[in-house]
């Protein structure tokens, strides 16, 4: 235990803004592989993520082979091609032009789940609000998220997915909880706009207007 | 819309790894406020957060009535009883000797809630997997925790409350999902070791323990 805190100056916060401006929720992706040993250093980096009582609960499941992969494949499109059934007009014609998922050319696939009782933590903090363990995994995913795209990584979350068939097709335990499936690997394009904004699917907020007084 | 991205380096990354080392859940805060605007600035930095379709679902309430902070003082009370009342043994010695809200002491007071069904996005990407939106808001939140820090301003993450009682207490709507209650402001003390750890409550397991292959 140190208390020699590092100094954050206004370079840093500047760079940091820029990391959060430049993430994206990447979909093309090129195929060559990561560095060797890459991947698990930075899921080690995510580990560093604020997690309820300290519980940890999220579990990192890389996925390499092809019927697996094949079965998520099959599991997405699907859901996928239910939520295409839900638009007309405009948005069905928009929604048919989004690419939704690298699944086809990401060389990584990840599928994060948290275990909804971890023993770790001794239950500390989640009494009333249990999914808390799940909002623990988000927070480790987004670590990931924004460390890879320090490194030039990009990372495309897949929620188009039904759960409970998923848990089966990577034979983790059934009680795990999916929080999301994840594309990992080096982006076809840099951007600081999200895809949705480009494809004219949505416009961001005006901040203020999510802010409220109470 | 520009391609031109910032350069990340490797100092750049090494910061970066320092800020996520040094994050911490805060529960001791000395009392004096933050300079003006700085936290609408810090929750403008948080939405650049991922969200499900762009859909920016996270609503952000800053408390200042000094009734309203009571009724949730109140609140985290009631369901720290209760939650200390599961332990015996050493874990209640343990339990009894942490400071799990820092609600006395810090300036700031935020709520922040998921609207469930956000018009914005369309419902894209949540059809099968609605939580989606609660994660967005974890994203806003752990966003404003990193920015928070960077500029030497902690917080805390407050989860032993009763949920929908809060809703009542703060005047929002019924609907919104309450995510978490955060205590911002200067840290007592900075450390790059959880509380938890320090008080003998839980250890950080080996990353590795928690990476799965398929």
């Amino acid at each position: 235990m140190t208390t020699m805190a590092p100094d954050f100056d206004d370079a840093f916060r500047a760079k940091f803004a820029d990391l959060l401006i430049w993430r994206r929720d990447v979909r093309h992706f090129e195929t060559r592989p990561l560095p060797k040993g890459c991947i698990e250093r930075l899921l080690g980096l995510a580990c560093l993520a604020p997690s309820v009582g300290l519980s940890e609960p999220w579990r990192f499941v890389l996925v390499d082979d092809p019927d697996r992969r094949r079965a998520v494949r099959e599991n997405f499109l699907a859901a996928n091609a239910e939520a295409f059934a839900q638009y007309d007009g405009e948005r069905a014609k928009i929604y048919a032009q989004l690419k939704l998922a690298g699944l086809d050319d990401a060389p990584v696939q990840l599928a994060v789940f948290a275990e909804p009782e971890p023993e770790q933590g001794a239950g500390l903090g989640r009494r009333t609000m249990p999914e808390t363990v799940c909002y623990s995994a988000v927070a480790a995913i987004y670590t990931l998220w924004l460390a890879a795209r320090a490194e030039g990584i990009g990372l495309g979350w897949v929620s188009i997915l039904d759960p409970e068939p998923l848990n089966r097709s990577l034979g983790v335990p059934e009680h795990w909880r999916l929080i999301g499936y994840f594309c990992i690997g080096y982006p076809a394009q840099v951007r600081d706009t999200p895809e949705l904004v480009q494809m004219h699917w949505e416009k961001r907020s005006d901040p203020a207007s999510l802010i409220f007084r109470r």
